[in-house]
């Protein structure tokens, strides 16, 4: 007899989380794989490997959904274009379902989380709302009358390569001052080595001074515990995403801004000074009727969100 | 019997413009108007006096459609906040109608022009296409599966007031940096105002000499004239509109960006430097995918669509 069960994968350009979820969303054996650097054949041979093992804990599983960070042809299960993972035309599902022996269901790593979030989570009930994930680079997705909006092409919302400083920082995509490249866990990462470096005897500088460079984690950690250096890095990178969100606010009126992504760590930290600007910047009346929260499923809304796309193609069989 | 014209109104930050518009979609007896600086009572005075005036030339019109700088609620015909005329929170259509006695359409200005656009110009049978307006602000519109899309709240798409500079100069709605502060017509008159003041033996100079500002219109004459640091002032406020694009193209795909308002009279001097900075920061597939092209209609685009709101409202009486 069938469990219900499924695997959920969500592939960051930094780490891969997997579990398995079962039908109240509960997250089973977890599997955590660092896969940054990694050519296309190591990175899908690690996605193969990640399932097996998950499987070994939970052999009835009846698929296997993926949040990758691509910009995905949702209809043909192609990802056509990837900023942080080698996976420029692959076609993920055809590929990973033939591999797996097992149906498979791929989406954009924050569509999932957004799917999570709305389903279960932050955005439960809206028929318009937008995700922003802060993890290596950062995700967009974007909830429109209910339904997810693809663009015309299947690859829309890429919220986060939206430029808010037109001269700004290098982003990874080659174009400059993206929200990313402000914003993103990556983002936290340089703002802090940058002020560790102007005060070495800091906790921040003292941080640096042990390894050789500072992640977007650790600079959350220290703000948690009180650095007040590190706290200002975080509420500059929160200035900057409220910057994005405003623009988000202007253009959809959405009801809720879901923030998700490792960097969500930061919590009010970050979403403080993000509502700030918004109520500052973004126009009336939209700025005083959008809500701006935290994902509930927090770094796993991306996962659990893939899971759902798994739930899905057990029901409807493509 | 009826001969199926209406009144078209484009109500812009500085100049109304109205016209009898028939069947065919070609405009009879146009009216100007400078509105700029009005208190309300007058603005809505003036736009009575102007019907008053297209009736008195043609008095048999079924309806009068009105484009305003406006966040409008389209189904209860009310002007929510507007950035560039005194109309918060007036009950447009309901006020309008009383004092016309006709039937009135009313709609946010750039949505109007999309719908002239997506009907009848440069955006015709696309199921997925953005407008923006250069004008004394700049106005958004959106066509999302064929459908104007109006965000959760009906005032959506302000594709103005996406910060893009995010400490650049300030915005007439309150912020920095928002698109419209750097590629409105009113930006390429502050931006060629303050080339003219570094060169005053320039073109740009001697006619800045010989009054107090310079409209974006006179830089665009000179531009096409062929004064180099005019051409120049163009090229800038292009690059800085490809930014914009570029941002409407990661988040929505759209097949194609139509760019009207007054300012497209600047044409390829400033699509093209648009195109190429959409070219190189935009990301793939769509940024190859997109045609950019200037409004048919030109900057009756907004006049126009709001003579089809008319139409609408004639073929089917609210």
């Amino acid at each position: 007899m069938p469990t219900g069960r499924v695997i959920g994968i969500d592939a960051g350009g930094t780490k891969l989380l997997a579990g398995v979820v079962d039908e109240r969303l509960l997250v089973h054996h977890r599997v955590h794989r660092v896969i940054r650097g990694l050519g296309q054949r190591k990175l899908l041979e690690v996605m193969v490997e990640v399932v097996e093992e998950a499987r070994a804990a939970e052999p009835d599983v009846g698929a296997v959904g993926f949040g990758i960070p691509s910009r995905v042809d949702a209809d043909l299960g192609v990802s056509e274009g990837s900023v942080h993972l080698p996976l420029d035309g692959v076609p993920f599902r055809a590929l990973m379902s033939e591999r797996l022996g097992l149906p498979v269901a791929v989406d954009n790593d924050a569509n999932a989380a957004l799917l999570a979030e709305s389903r279960a989570g932050a955005a439960r009930g809206a028929r318009c709302a937008a995700m922003v994930t802060l993890g290596t680079g950062i995700g967009g997705g974007l909830l429109i009358d209910g339904e997810l909006f693809r663009g015309n092409y299947g690859g829309g919302a890429e919220l986060g390569h939206m430029i808010v400083d037109i001269d700004g920082p290098e982003c990874s995509c080659g174009s400059r001052g993206c929200l990313e490249a402000l914003a993103s866990g990556s983002a936290i990462g340089r703002l802090g080595e940058e002020a560790a470096r102007k005060a070495p005897d800091s906790a921040l500088g003292r941080a640096l001074g042990a390894r050789e460079e500072l992640s977007g984690r650790l600079v959350t950690e220290l703000a948690h515990d009180g650095d007040e250096m590190a706290r200002d890095v975080l509420a500059s990178v929160g200035r900057s995403l409220g910057a994005g969100i405003a623009n988000i606010v202007n253009i959809f009126e959405p009801q809720v801004v879901v923030v998700g992504g490792g960097a969500i760590a930061g919590g009010e930290l970050l979403l403080e000074p993000a509502r700030k600007v918004v109520a500052s910047r973004a126009l009336y009346p939209a700025r005083d009727r959008v809500r701006i929260a935290a994902a509930e499923f927090g770094d796993e809304a991306g996962m659990v969100g893939a899971a759902l796309l798994a739930m899905d193609v057990v029901r409807t069989p493509y």
